[in-house]
Protein backbone atom coordinates (compact mmCIF):
# COMPACT_ATOMS: atom_id res chain seq x y z
CA UNK A 1 0.00 0.00 0.00
CA UNK A 2 0.93 3.09 -0.86
CA UNK A 3 1.38 5.71 2.16
CA UNK A 4 1.78 8.69 0.35
CA UNK A 5 -1.90 8.52 -1.31
CA UNK A 6 -4.85 10.55 0.41
CA UNK A 7 -7.40 8.79 2.47
CA UNK A 8 -11.28 8.74 1.44
CA UNK A 9 -13.93 7.88 3.40
CA UNK A 10 -17.73 7.88 3.36
CA UNK A 11 -20.01 8.92 5.80
CA UNK A 12 -23.22 7.12 4.87
CA UNK A 13 -25.13 9.79 6.94
CA UNK A 14 -24.68 13.05 8.80
CA UNK A 15 -25.49 11.53 12.12
CA UNK A 16 -22.14 9.66 11.52
CA UNK A 17 -20.29 12.66 10.74
CA UNK A 18 -18.91 13.03 13.64
CA UNK A 19 -16.56 9.56 13.74
CA UNK A 20 -14.20 11.34 10.34
CA UNK A 21 -11.63 14.05 10.87
CA UNK A 22 -12.72 16.82 8.29
CA UNK A 23 -9.92 18.90 8.89
CA UNK A 24 -7.51 18.88 5.53
CA UNK A 25 -10.32 17.30 3.95
CA UNK A 26 -12.03 18.34 0.79
CA UNK A 27 -16.04 17.46 1.59
CA UNK A 28 -18.23 16.04 -1.09
CA UNK A 29 -22.23 16.95 -0.01
CA UNK A 30 -24.30 14.43 -1.64
CA UNK A 31 -28.30 14.87 -1.69
CA UNK A 32 -28.93 12.98 -5.11
CA UNK A 33 -32.83 13.39 -4.79
CA UNK A 34 -32.82 16.01 -5.95
CA UNK A 35 -30.45 19.04 -3.82
CA UNK A 36 -27.23 18.53 -5.20
CA UNK A 37 -28.54 17.78 -8.66
CA UNK A 38 -30.67 20.59 -8.77
CA UNK A 39 -27.62 23.04 -7.81
CA UNK A 40 -25.26 21.51 -10.37
CA UNK A 41 -28.19 22.03 -12.93
CA UNK A 42 -28.70 25.91 -11.59
CA UNK A 43 -25.34 26.83 -11.78
CA UNK A 44 -24.11 24.95 -15.36
CA UNK A 45 -27.61 26.48 -16.86
CA UNK A 46 -25.66 30.14 -15.75
CA UNK A 47 -26.83 30.73 -12.13
CA UNK A 48 -24.54 33.18 -10.30
CA UNK A 49 -24.45 31.31 -7.35
CA UNK A 50 -27.16 28.88 -5.35
CA UNK A 51 -27.21 29.90 -1.31
CA UNK A 52 -28.12 26.75 0.32
CA UNK A 53 -30.58 27.13 3.55
CA UNK A 54 -32.08 24.56 6.31
CA UNK A 55 -36.01 26.72 6.38
CA UNK A 56 -38.64 28.27 4.20
CA UNK A 57 -38.36 31.29 6.59
CA UNK A 58 -34.73 31.82 5.99
CA UNK A 59 -35.03 30.77 2.56
CA UNK A 60 -38.00 33.93 2.23
CA UNK A 61 -35.81 36.69 4.43
CA UNK A 62 -32.41 36.03 2.18
CA UNK A 63 -34.84 35.62 -1.19
CA UNK A 64 -35.82 39.39 -0.36
CA UNK A 65 -32.59 40.72 0.97
CA UNK A 66 -30.75 40.02 -2.85
CA UNK A 67 -33.88 40.14 -5.08
CA UNK A 68 -33.09 35.86 -5.53
CA UNK A 69 -35.47 32.82 -6.49
CA UNK A 70 -36.55 31.38 -3.79
CA UNK A 71 -37.44 27.59 -3.87
CA UNK A 72 -38.23 24.77 -2.13
CA UNK A 73 -40.78 21.99 -1.30
CA UNK A 74 -42.91 20.04 1.15
CA UNK A 75 -44.57 16.94 0.90
CA UNK A 76 -43.56 17.26 -3.13
CA UNK A 77 -44.90 20.74 -3.23
CA UNK A 78 -43.75 24.42 -3.46
CA UNK A 79 -43.96 25.68 -0.06
CA UNK A 80 -45.77 28.25 1.05
CA UNK A 81 -44.09 31.63 0.41
CA UNK A 82 -41.61 30.19 -1.85
CA UNK A 83 -42.05 30.92 -5.67
CA UNK A 84 -39.95 27.77 -7.24
CA UNK A 85 -39.56 23.97 -6.46
CA UNK A 86 -36.62 21.57 -6.39
CA UNK A 87 -36.88 20.33 -9.52
CA UNK A 88 -33.47 20.79 -11.62
CA UNK A 89 -36.27 21.16 -14.69
CA UNK A 90 -37.42 24.29 -13.63
CA UNK A 91 -34.09 26.37 -13.59
CA UNK A 92 -33.31 26.26 -17.20
CA UNK A 93 -30.52 28.60 -19.10
CA UNK A 94 -33.45 31.25 -20.11
CA UNK A 95 -34.97 30.98 -17.02
CA UNK A 96 -31.97 30.88 -14.15
CA UNK A 97 -28.65 32.62 -15.94
CA UNK A 98 -27.02 35.38 -13.83
CA UNK A 99 -29.62 35.07 -11.41
CA UNK A 100 -29.25 33.95 -7.48
CA UNK A 101 -31.01 30.68 -6.30
CA UNK A 102 -32.21 30.14 -2.62
CA UNK A 103 -32.85 26.45 -2.22
CA UNK A 104 -34.45 25.06 0.70
CA UNK A 105 -33.06 21.94 1.43
CA UNK A 106 -32.69 20.49 5.04
CA UNK A 107 -30.98 17.13 5.31
CA UNK A 108 -27.58 18.88 2.56
CA UNK A 109 -27.81 22.26 4.47
CA UNK A 110 -27.53 20.63 7.61
CA UNK A 111 -24.39 18.27 6.36
CA UNK A 112 -22.56 21.42 4.97
CA UNK A 113 -23.25 23.22 8.05
CA UNK A 114 -21.45 20.40 9.99
CA UNK A 115 -18.80 20.34 7.21
CA UNK A 116 -18.04 23.79 7.73
CA UNK A 117 -18.13 23.63 12.07
CA UNK A 118 -16.05 20.64 11.49
CA UNK A 119 -12.98 22.93 9.54
CA UNK A 120 -13.27 20.86 6.43
CA UNK A 121 -10.54 22.55 4.00
CA UNK A 122 -13.49 22.67 1.19
CA UNK A 123 -16.93 21.81 0.30
CA UNK A 124 -18.12 20.44 -2.88
CA UNK A 125 -21.34 19.40 -4.05
CA UNK A 126 -22.08 15.96 -6.02
CA UNK A 127 -24.64 14.56 -7.85
CA UNK A 128 -24.29 12.41 -10.95
CA UNK A 129 -25.11 15.08 -13.14
CA UNK A 130 -21.40 16.43 -12.45
CA UNK A 131 -20.35 13.01 -11.32
CA UNK A 132 -17.04 13.72 -13.89
CA UNK A 133 -16.29 17.24 -13.04
CA UNK A 134 -16.14 16.02 -8.91
CA UNK A 135 -13.63 13.02 -9.93
CA UNK A 136 -11.67 15.11 -12.02
CA UNK A 137 -11.03 17.41 -8.76
CA UNK A 138 -10.54 15.37 -6.60
CA UNK A 139 -8.11 13.39 -8.46
CA UNK A 140 -6.45 16.59 -8.72
CA UNK A 141 -6.76 18.12 -5.83
CA UNK A 142 -4.78 15.12 -4.06
CA UNK A 143 -6.11 15.78 -1.04
CA UNK A 144 -8.10 13.63 1.72
CA UNK A 145 -11.32 13.32 0.82
CA UNK A 146 -14.84 12.44 2.95
CA UNK A 147 -18.03 11.61 0.89
CA UNK A 148 -21.09 13.14 2.65
CA UNK A 149 -23.95 11.50 2.06
CA UNK A 150 -27.15 14.16 3.28
CA UNK A 151 -29.51 11.15 4.07
CA UNK A 152 -32.58 11.69 4.76
CA UNK A 153 -33.47 12.75 8.63
CA UNK A 154 -30.20 10.58 8.99
CA UNK A 155 -31.85 7.51 7.88
CA UNK A 156 -29.24 5.82 5.32
CA UNK A 157 -30.66 5.97 1.96
CA UNK A 158 -29.94 4.04 -1.34
CA UNK A 159 -28.99 6.96 -3.71
CA UNK A 160 -26.63 8.89 -2.22
CA UNK A 161 -25.05 5.57 -1.44
CA UNK A 162 -24.84 4.73 -4.97
CA UNK A 163 -23.12 8.02 -5.92
CA UNK A 164 -20.91 7.63 -3.49
CA UNK A 165 -19.82 4.15 -5.15
CA UNK A 166 -19.90 5.84 -8.41
CA UNK A 167 -17.36 8.62 -7.14
CA UNK A 168 -15.15 5.60 -5.40
CA UNK A 169 -15.27 2.87 -8.49
CA UNK A 170 -13.68 6.19 -10.80
CA UNK A 171 -10.92 7.53 -8.49
CA UNK A 172 -10.43 4.50 -6.13
CA UNK A 173 -6.88 4.21 -7.80
CA UNK A 174 -6.24 7.33 -5.98
CA UNK A 175 -6.66 6.96 -2.76
CA UNK A 176 -6.05 4.75 0.45
CA UNK A 177 -9.10 3.82 1.23
CA UNK A 178 -9.94 1.53 4.98
CA UNK A 179 -13.48 2.12 4.92
CA UNK A 180 -16.22 -0.48 4.76
CA UNK A 181 -19.07 2.34 3.90
CA UNK A 182 -17.33 3.11 0.87
CA UNK A 183 -16.18 -0.78 0.10
CA UNK A 184 -19.79 -1.24 0.70
CA UNK A 185 -21.08 1.55 -1.62
CA UNK A 186 -18.89 0.79 -4.37
CA UNK A 187 -20.09 -3.19 -4.45
CA UNK A 188 -23.55 -1.51 -4.51
CA UNK A 189 -22.58 0.91 -7.34
CA UNK A 190 -21.27 -2.15 -9.02
CA UNK A 191 -24.27 -4.00 -8.82
CA UNK A 192 -26.48 -1.25 -10.13
CA UNK A 193 -24.66 0.83 -12.92
CA UNK A 194 -25.79 -0.76 -16.10
CA UNK A 195 -29.36 0.40 -14.99
CA UNK A 196 -29.77 2.91 -11.75
CA UNK A 197 -33.39 3.57 -12.16
CA UNK A 198 -34.18 0.09 -12.62
CA UNK A 199 -32.31 -0.97 -10.02
CA UNK A 200 -33.84 1.80 -7.40
CA UNK A 201 -37.24 0.45 -8.63
CA UNK A 202 -36.64 -3.14 -8.76
CA UNK A 203 -35.80 -2.28 -4.99
CA UNK A 204 -38.54 0.22 -4.18
CA UNK A 205 -35.49 2.73 -2.29
CA UNK A 206 -37.95 5.24 0.10
CA UNK A 207 -37.12 8.03 -2.36
CA UNK A 208 -37.90 6.34 -5.65
CA UNK A 209 -41.11 5.12 -4.08
CA UNK A 210 -41.35 9.26 -2.34
CA UNK A 211 -40.56 11.18 -5.59
CA UNK A 212 -42.65 8.09 -7.83
CA UNK A 213 -46.13 9.12 -5.97
CA UNK A 214 -45.78 12.55 -7.07
CA UNK A 215 -45.01 12.25 -10.26
CA UNK A 216 -41.26 12.53 -10.67
CA UNK A 217 -40.47 10.12 -12.85
CA UNK A 218 -38.30 12.57 -15.18
CA UNK A 219 -36.38 13.68 -11.94
CA UNK A 220 -35.59 10.50 -11.27
CA UNK A 221 -33.83 9.43 -14.23
CA UNK A 222 -32.52 12.87 -14.62
CA UNK A 223 -30.93 12.87 -11.55
CA UNK A 224 -29.52 9.29 -11.76
CA UNK A 225 -27.82 10.28 -15.35
CA UNK A 226 -24.56 11.01 -15.03
CA UNK A 227 -22.48 14.44 -16.66
CA UNK A 228 -26.09 16.25 -17.39
CA UNK A 229 -24.56 19.15 -15.64
CA UNK A 230 -20.78 18.91 -15.27
CA UNK A 231 -19.64 21.71 -13.20
CA UNK A 232 -18.18 22.06 -9.66
CA UNK A 233 -20.00 23.46 -7.52
CA UNK A 234 -18.21 25.01 -4.54
CA UNK A 235 -18.98 26.48 -1.04
CA UNK A 236 -17.78 30.21 -0.91
CA UNK A 237 -18.87 32.32 2.07
CA UNK A 238 -22.39 31.28 2.21
CA UNK A 239 -22.79 30.34 -1.61
CA UNK A 240 -22.46 27.68 -3.90
CA UNK A 241 -20.48 28.56 -7.27
CA UNK A 242 -18.91 27.52 -10.08
CA UNK A 243 -15.27 26.54 -9.29
CA UNK A 244 -13.06 28.02 -11.87
CA UNK B 1 -48.72 -4.30 0.55
CA UNK B 2 -49.82 -6.19 3.50
CA UNK B 3 -50.84 -3.16 6.35
CA UNK B 4 -51.27 -6.27 8.98
CA UNK B 5 -47.56 -7.03 8.43
CA UNK B 6 -44.76 -6.06 10.94
CA UNK B 7 -42.04 -4.14 10.27
CA UNK B 8 -38.27 -4.51 9.94
CA UNK B 9 -35.75 -1.99 9.84
CA UNK B 10 -31.95 -2.25 9.83
CA UNK B 11 -30.05 -0.09 12.22
CA UNK B 12 -26.27 0.39 10.22
CA UNK B 13 -24.65 1.40 13.52
CA UNK B 14 -25.69 2.08 17.03
CA UNK B 15 -25.45 5.83 16.12
CA UNK B 16 -28.08 5.54 13.91
CA UNK B 17 -30.31 3.34 16.61
CA UNK B 18 -32.15 6.33 17.65
CA UNK B 19 -33.65 6.76 14.22
CA UNK B 20 -35.79 3.91 15.26
CA UNK B 21 -39.27 3.30 17.39
CA UNK B 22 -37.80 0.06 19.62
CA UNK B 23 -41.39 -0.22 21.63
CA UNK B 24 -42.86 -2.89 20.53
CA UNK B 25 -40.52 -4.38 18.94
CA UNK B 26 -37.61 -7.12 18.95
CA UNK B 27 -34.07 -5.96 18.91
CA UNK B 28 -31.54 -8.18 17.14
CA UNK B 29 -28.00 -7.33 18.39
CA UNK B 30 -25.17 -8.61 14.86
CA UNK B 31 -21.46 -8.30 15.97
CA UNK B 32 -20.59 -11.19 13.68
CA UNK B 33 -16.59 -10.99 14.82
CA UNK B 34 -16.58 -11.88 16.99
CA UNK B 35 -19.14 -11.03 20.12
CA UNK B 36 -21.98 -12.42 19.01
CA UNK B 37 -20.60 -15.63 17.23
CA UNK B 38 -19.20 -16.26 20.39
CA UNK B 39 -22.45 -15.94 22.63
CA UNK B 40 -24.29 -18.16 20.83
CA UNK B 41 -21.40 -20.69 20.81
CA UNK B 42 -20.86 -20.97 24.28
CA UNK B 43 -24.64 -21.23 24.99
CA UNK B 44 -24.54 -23.76 22.06
CA UNK B 45 -21.88 -25.58 24.47
CA UNK B 46 -24.01 -25.60 26.93
CA UNK B 47 -22.81 -22.33 28.97
CA UNK B 48 -25.39 -21.60 31.85
CA UNK B 49 -25.17 -17.66 30.61
CA UNK B 50 -23.61 -14.92 29.46
CA UNK B 51 -23.22 -11.95 30.96
CA UNK B 52 -22.35 -9.40 28.46
CA UNK B 53 -20.43 -6.37 30.09
CA UNK B 54 -18.44 -2.94 28.68
CA UNK B 55 -15.03 -2.87 30.33
CA UNK B 56 -12.42 -5.12 31.69
CA UNK B 57 -13.14 -3.51 35.31
CA UNK B 58 -16.38 -4.69 35.29
CA UNK B 59 -15.68 -8.00 34.02
CA UNK B 60 -13.12 -8.92 36.22
CA UNK B 61 -15.40 -7.67 39.28
CA UNK B 62 -18.43 -9.56 38.13
CA UNK B 63 -16.91 -12.72 37.07
CA UNK B 64 -15.12 -12.50 41.06
CA UNK B 65 -18.38 -11.93 42.94
CA UNK B 66 -20.02 -15.37 40.68
CA UNK B 67 -16.89 -17.03 39.78
CA UNK B 68 -17.41 -16.88 36.35
CA UNK B 69 -15.02 -16.88 33.48
CA UNK B 70 -14.02 -13.50 32.68
CA UNK B 71 -13.17 -13.30 28.46
CA UNK B 72 -11.78 -10.05 26.80
CA UNK B 73 -9.09 -9.00 24.42
CA UNK B 74 -8.00 -5.88 23.57
CA UNK B 75 -5.67 -5.78 20.35
CA UNK B 76 -6.36 -9.54 19.65
CA UNK B 77 -4.65 -10.12 22.78
CA UNK B 78 -6.39 -10.98 26.00
CA UNK B 79 -6.90 -8.32 28.31
CA UNK B 80 -4.97 -7.61 31.38
CA UNK B 81 -6.87 -9.15 34.38
CA UNK B 82 -8.80 -11.73 32.33
CA UNK B 83 -8.52 -15.15 31.71
CA UNK B 84 -10.09 -16.11 28.41
CA UNK B 85 -10.23 -14.37 24.96
CA UNK B 86 -13.20 -13.69 22.34
CA UNK B 87 -12.51 -16.44 20.13
CA UNK B 88 -15.99 -18.98 19.78
CA UNK B 89 -13.02 -21.63 19.87
CA UNK B 90 -12.06 -21.48 23.39
CA UNK B 91 -15.43 -22.24 24.54
CA UNK B 92 -15.65 -26.10 23.92
CA UNK B 93 -18.36 -28.15 25.66
CA UNK B 94 -15.87 -29.51 28.00
CA UNK B 95 -14.87 -26.08 29.25
CA UNK B 96 -17.91 -24.19 29.49
CA UNK B 97 -20.79 -26.48 30.38
CA UNK B 98 -22.43 -24.91 32.92
CA UNK B 99 -20.43 -22.13 33.67
CA UNK B 100 -21.29 -18.73 33.46
CA UNK B 101 -18.85 -16.46 31.07
CA UNK B 102 -18.42 -13.10 31.61
CA UNK B 103 -17.66 -10.89 28.30
CA UNK B 104 -16.29 -7.94 27.72
CA UNK B 105 -17.39 -6.48 24.10
CA UNK B 106 -17.50 -3.01 23.93
CA UNK B 107 -19.67 -2.40 20.80
CA UNK B 108 -21.97 -4.68 21.40
CA UNK B 109 -22.85 -3.99 25.28
CA UNK B 110 -23.13 -0.33 24.12
CA UNK B 111 -25.72 -1.56 21.79
CA UNK B 112 -27.94 -3.53 24.37
CA UNK B 113 -27.63 -1.53 26.40
CA UNK B 114 -29.24 1.34 24.28
CA UNK B 115 -31.83 -0.90 23.22
CA UNK B 116 -32.50 -1.68 27.40
CA UNK B 117 -33.08 2.17 27.69
CA UNK B 118 -35.65 2.72 24.64
CA UNK B 119 -37.55 0.09 25.63
CA UNK B 120 -37.51 -2.89 23.13
CA UNK B 121 -39.95 -5.84 23.97
CA UNK B 122 -37.42 -8.52 23.58
CA UNK B 123 -33.86 -8.42 22.82
CA UNK B 124 -31.59 -11.36 21.05
CA UNK B 125 -28.45 -11.55 19.77
CA UNK B 126 -27.76 -12.66 15.98
CA UNK B 127 -24.63 -13.99 14.24
CA UNK B 128 -23.74 -16.20 11.27
CA UNK B 129 -23.85 -19.44 13.50
CA UNK B 130 -27.09 -19.06 14.81
CA UNK B 131 -28.68 -17.76 11.68
CA UNK B 132 -31.86 -19.96 11.39
CA UNK B 133 -32.37 -20.18 15.04
CA UNK B 134 -33.05 -15.73 14.75
CA UNK B 135 -34.83 -16.50 11.43
CA UNK B 136 -37.32 -19.29 12.88
CA UNK B 137 -37.78 -16.85 15.86
CA UNK B 138 -38.72 -13.32 14.01
CA UNK B 139 -41.03 -15.65 11.65
CA UNK B 140 -42.73 -17.14 14.60
CA UNK B 141 -43.20 -14.19 16.86
CA UNK B 142 -44.58 -11.80 14.45
CA UNK B 143 -43.50 -8.26 16.12
CA UNK B 144 -41.91 -5.69 14.59
CA UNK B 145 -37.99 -5.98 14.23
CA UNK B 146 -35.21 -3.72 14.28
CA UNK B 147 -31.80 -5.51 13.44
CA UNK B 148 -29.00 -3.48 15.17
CA UNK B 149 -25.25 -3.34 14.02
CA UNK B 150 -23.43 -3.66 16.87
CA UNK B 151 -20.55 -1.98 14.17
CA UNK B 152 -16.74 -0.33 15.47
CA UNK B 153 -16.62 2.56 17.57
CA UNK B 154 -20.10 3.59 15.41
CA UNK B 155 -18.47 2.81 11.57
CA UNK B 156 -20.90 0.68 9.58
CA UNK B 157 -19.33 -2.73 9.00
CA UNK B 158 -19.40 -5.26 6.54
CA UNK B 159 -20.21 -8.35 8.44
CA UNK B 160 -22.86 -7.20 10.82
CA UNK B 161 -24.35 -5.84 7.42
CA UNK B 162 -24.04 -8.93 5.67
CA UNK B 163 -25.60 -10.67 8.76
CA UNK B 164 -28.56 -8.25 8.47
CA UNK B 165 -29.01 -8.68 4.82
CA UNK B 166 -29.41 -13.01 5.81
CA UNK B 167 -32.09 -12.59 7.67
CA UNK B 168 -33.55 -10.32 5.54
CA UNK B 169 -33.28 -12.19 2.40
CA UNK B 170 -34.81 -15.42 4.54
CA UNK B 171 -37.90 -13.45 5.96
CA UNK B 172 -38.44 -10.49 4.14
CA UNK B 173 -41.74 -11.97 2.95
CA UNK B 174 -43.11 -11.82 6.33
CA UNK B 175 -42.24 -8.19 7.19
CA UNK B 176 -43.30 -4.76 5.61
CA UNK B 177 -39.63 -3.51 4.86
CA UNK B 178 -39.73 0.22 4.68
CA UNK B 179 -35.72 0.70 4.59
CA UNK B 180 -33.00 1.63 2.16
CA UNK B 181 -30.92 0.21 4.67
CA UNK B 182 -31.88 -3.37 5.35
CA UNK B 183 -32.65 -3.07 1.08
CA UNK B 184 -29.19 -2.08 0.37
CA UNK B 185 -27.83 -5.22 3.40
CA UNK B 186 -30.18 -7.59 1.16
CA UNK B 187 -28.41 -6.49 -1.97
CA UNK B 188 -24.87 -6.93 -0.13
CA UNK B 189 -25.21 -10.24 1.27
CA UNK B 190 -26.73 -11.57 -2.17
CA UNK B 191 -23.54 -10.57 -3.99
CA UNK B 192 -21.68 -11.96 -1.07
CA UNK B 193 -23.57 -14.91 0.01
CA UNK B 194 -21.88 -17.79 -2.14
CA UNK B 195 -18.60 -17.25 -0.30
CA UNK B 196 -18.92 -14.41 2.12
CA UNK B 197 -15.07 -15.25 3.52
CA UNK B 198 -13.88 -14.66 -0.31
CA UNK B 199 -16.26 -11.83 -0.04
CA UNK B 200 -14.74 -9.93 2.62
CA UNK B 201 -11.49 -10.79 1.39
CA UNK B 202 -11.69 -9.60 -2.02
CA UNK B 203 -13.21 -6.18 -0.61
CA UNK B 204 -10.78 -6.04 2.13
CA UNK B 205 -13.30 -5.62 4.75
CA UNK B 206 -11.80 -3.89 7.74
CA UNK B 207 -12.05 -6.39 10.23
CA UNK B 208 -10.86 -9.17 8.25
CA UNK B 209 -7.91 -7.65 7.34
CA UNK B 210 -7.77 -6.77 11.61
CA UNK B 211 -8.14 -10.43 12.52
CA UNK B 212 -6.43 -12.01 9.44
CA UNK B 213 -3.37 -9.58 10.80
CA UNK B 214 -4.09 -11.79 14.47
CA UNK B 215 -3.93 -15.07 12.83
CA UNK B 216 -7.49 -15.71 12.75
CA UNK B 217 -8.41 -16.61 10.04
CA UNK B 218 -10.21 -19.85 11.34
CA UNK B 219 -12.43 -17.55 13.71
CA UNK B 220 -13.26 -15.44 10.56
CA UNK B 221 -14.18 -18.69 8.58
CA UNK B 222 -16.06 -19.70 11.54
CA UNK B 223 -18.34 -17.03 12.16
CA UNK B 224 -19.28 -16.59 8.33
CA UNK B 225 -20.41 -20.32 8.36
CA UNK B 226 -24.15 -20.24 9.14
CA UNK B 227 -25.75 -22.82 11.89
CA UNK B 228 -22.65 -24.16 13.49
CA UNK B 229 -24.41 -22.95 17.03
CA UNK B 230 -28.05 -22.62 16.02
CA UNK B 231 -29.43 -21.85 19.62
CA UNK B 232 -31.52 -18.68 20.46
CA UNK B 233 -30.05 -15.76 22.92
CA UNK B 234 -31.79 -13.76 24.44
CA UNK B 235 -31.43 -11.14 27.17
CA UNK B 236 -32.83 -12.11 30.75
CA UNK B 237 -31.69 -9.46 33.61
CA UNK B 238 -28.70 -8.94 32.84
CA UNK B 239 -27.73 -12.09 30.95
CA UNK B 240 -28.04 -14.28 27.85
CA UNK B 241 -29.28 -16.95 28.22
CA UNK B 242 -30.77 -20.22 25.22
CA UNK B 243 -34.52 -18.95 24.77
CA UNK B 244 -36.85 -21.97 25.91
Amino acid sequence: MNQTKPTLYTSLSPALLHLYDLSNSIVVIIDVLRATSTIATALYNGAKSVIPVDSVSRCIEIGKQIQGITAGERDGKIAEGLIYGNSPFEYPKEFVEGKTLVLTTTNGTRLLQMALDKGATEIITGSFPNLTAVCDHLTEMKQNVILGCAAWKDRVNMEDMLFAGAVISTIRSQFSINCDSSRLAETIYKKAQKDLFGFMKKNDASHYHRLMGFGLEKDIRYCLAADGANVLPVYDNGKLVVKQ
